[in-house]
């Protein structure tokens, strides 16, 4: 459409600000922009000469030539030659504002993941928290040092990981876990919650059963669920799985998730004659096992069990560990060890997930496990832990005739069984109106839950925390106990 | 099953090694284990005294008791009081020993990704590939030792990002971009790829249409499909995406995926009546439009296009950025402008993909943008990347009888438009048997490709090696063209 030379441009004079690191030009083109855009400077009118502009603002002219140059080229304005310079008639948006959508078609509902929210104006016996106040920091800032000594790479790293840091991580987990792989045999993922999401996608379509225990870690079974698995909750005693309850064959699960190690959130330990009989009906029923070993590197008072993945010989377990609770659960780091036909499969899948895991990420862990510092770190935090945990126990003395204590064997939690009697709801609110969280197991149940208790996380609470945290909390149960 | 004391057991002496780091005692117990669970060591017979075997071995007797009871605490041995220690006998595994599983039934087979792999071996014109060797070392190197002068987080980050880098995420995209949105409108993802990724999630059900650009971003396209999309292929001029072409009224895709600062891999510009255009359809069909906007910080010679998500007052527009082209693709950070509707669920989505991005990274990057030194960068690279693409187009002069350069006003990539008539197959060969290595536009090409020529990327080589690539191809067209 031709500019109509009749109408002038209503009276625009944008604010220009000297010194805001943003040049005179930009800031006039931004302002014309938005007014032509929004209306304000009508499709078709003419804009005074570029003289008389520059004369209004009191700028230089060939700021004022250059800003319009540049909107001309962006198609906001048109020159016309001999005639001057006119608002285009077709630029602006048809669409009303308003940046406030809630509904188009396209915009599905997602639930609400039931990870914990934090809660950080309470003293929390937060779940499977460690603690990083006693961090190695010298060693960690060479291992960061070394990783930024030269340039990033200018591509994207291999996706199954660095090779020196997979094979850093194949040698930690032959010293710490009994468990040999190679590094072939090693995919780093972005935390461990991304391996279950990359094993789902490599073995699940719409309506595969999953037998997953219950109760278990929900953030796993939500993203198994949202890869399509019908999930089969599986009852969890103390000693872990029921592996005796595991659906046999033609409704045998094609998957099942468990934590063997220290079992999430009960704490038991799946003995070995289970372990045993769950790698016989992974075979067969032509099942894979996820085997989440999320927390088994702080373990008290008890000899290691071997790894599922130790154990099995048919290629039939994906093993998963993660950094979050030796180092950090903000660093974002995990790892499978799997056969390689499945391996090839998530290699695949996380090129289309975050295609790699930060290389600089990488890079200062192989130093830090090179150099022996995250050895020495877990065991100085075991130390740290047991510390935590017998303070813990301690403080939970007087409630022993109310409840009994398990899952102590492992990690950064215990498994306060309650008498069913006991109104934990209301120990739960009372709790909190006095500043301390606590968790029921029932959170993390999937039906009705069969237990009745409390999760109670001792790694991040320093002991003296603990102390008046524990207090609060016997103190809270006495008294609903006599109401 | 108890133990038949008549058995004894085979000869067995593990090899001990002192002073490698594992203890005499964990090598003992590891020897022994796997014996067991091996069946060379057969379940019932019974085990030498603890005496005999620490003066057959040479060790402490005591080493040899912690080790035994280590191993009857896991199941593998059983110690009969007054008879001795025996091998258990339900401990075997009964499946055949083999990691070689290729087929079961919950192994999916996953597509390739067309991702192109890395061919070191060659001087390649790399697509889409930064340059890191002039990378600002120093302010690099102090906003990492910023980031790692504290101990890392004893809990997860905020799954939306860390709030201060958001805000500095917020104020790079104000001034290089003249996008206004708050920090609270900005997601951190882990790479670009992932906010495609969660914004599929978020938006298809398997089968949903899809308008995607042909030829485009084929790891974009293989994320859409993996999420049930069915791809809507929309042909690309020189101006960018053919909006006319996008279906409408019933048949209008719910989602549209689009380059158009620099449409990948010919180079175009989406006009500015083109975007109108877009935002107007995207209104009328109720879509969303997804802006990739992967490389616009590198523009030459002509002013900005104001974005999509600047345009759009209604909410329909999800704006993707990355850190890949403007520092490293290996460190895996991208982020997403969105609605607030829309960016709930992608947060959501995102707790259960990785729960965060790595927390350190987005600190020395938050540092780096507020030290100024991220924009000091792209400002050198600009004039670093103009040299080089300046070089590339001498160096192509010779071949302006038989193609055309488009594509050259942003980015990191042009697109050399060829002779129909010339064999480009035979050209990708023979350079390759030199040692050069260009991309046929038809890697990207959905359909059957309308268009006929190469993508070269000159981001990544220098000037030099990019002379002598130049001319490898110079000469394999000139020969081929007269064969």
């Amino acid at each position: 459409m031709l500019p109509s030379p009749s109408r002038t441009v209503p009276e625009f004079l944008p604010t220009l600000v000297r010194g805001n690191g943003v040049s005179l030009e930009r800031q006039l083109a931004q302002a014309y922009r938005e007014a032509i855009l929004e209306g304000r400077l009508p499709g078709g009118s003419r804009l005074p000469s570029s003289r008389d502009l520059a004369a209004t603002m009191g700028i230089h002219r060939n700021t004022v030539v250059s800003a319009l140059e540049g909107l001309v080229a962006e198609g906001c304005l048109q020159s016309v030659r001999g005639s001057g310079t006119f608002v285009s008639a077709d630029v602006q948006s048809s669409a009303p504002l308003t940046r406030a959508l809630q509904t188009a078609r396209w915009l599905r509902a997602v639930p609400e993941p039931t990870a914990l929210p934090r809660r950080t104006e309470l003293l929390e016996f937060r779940v499977c928290q460690p603690s990083t106040r006693d961090f190695p920091m010298d060693a960690w800032r060479r291992a960061w040092r070394e990783a930024t000594r030269t340039a990033p790479s200018d591509d994207y790293g291999p996706v199954a990981g660095e090779a020196a840091f997979r094979e850093a991580l194949a040698g930690y987990l032959r010293r710490a876990r009994g468990l040999h792989c190679t590094a072939q045999e090693v995919l780093v993922t972005s935390g461990s919650l991304q391996a279950v999401q990359l094993i789902a996608q490599a073995t699940l379509t719409p309506g595969t059963r999953v037998a997953f225990e219950d109760p278990g870690y929900p953030l796993a079974r939500q993203v198994l669920e949202g890869c399509g698995a019908d999930i089969v909750p599986i009852p969890v005693d103390e000693d872990g799985l029921r592996v005796d309850l595991l659906p046999v064959g033609v409704d045998a699960p094609h998957l099942v998730y468990l934590t063997p190690s220290h079992q999430f959130p009960l704490g038991g330990r799946l003995s070995l004659g289970r372990r045993q009989a769950l790698l016989d009906w992974a075979h067969e029923s032509d099942a894979l096992i996820l085997e989440d070993d999320y927390d088994s590197e702080f373990r008290f008072d008890v000899p290691p069990l071997p790894a599922l993945a130790s154990l099995d010989r048919a290629g039939r377990v994906a093993y998963l560990g993660t950094f979050s609770k030796v180092l950090s659960p903000a660093l974002r780091v995990g790892y499978v060890v799997a056969t390689p036909a499945l391996l090839e499969r998530l290699t695949r899948l996380k090129t289309l997930s975050d295609y790699c895991t930060s290389s600089l990420t990488q890079m200062a862990l192989e130093q830090f496990i090179y150099s022996g510092a995250l050895e020495r770190h877990i065991a100085r935090m075991r130390r740290v832990y047991a510390h935590k945990r017998e303070a813990l126990l301690e403080a939970l003395q007087p409630l022993r005739d109310v409840s009994r204590v398990r899952g102590l064997e492992a990690g950064l939690n215990l498994f306060l069984e309650c008498d069913p009697g006991l109104d934990l709801r209301r120990v739960e609110q009372d709790c909190a109106a006095q500043g301390v969280g606590i968790t029921l197991v029932q959170r993390y149940a999937h039906r009705e839950c069969l237990e009745h208790g409390l999760v109670l996380g001792y790694g991040g609470l320093e002991v003296e925390q603990m102390g008046r945290a524990a207090k609060v909390l016997v103190r809270t149960v006495q008294s609903t106990k006599s109401r």
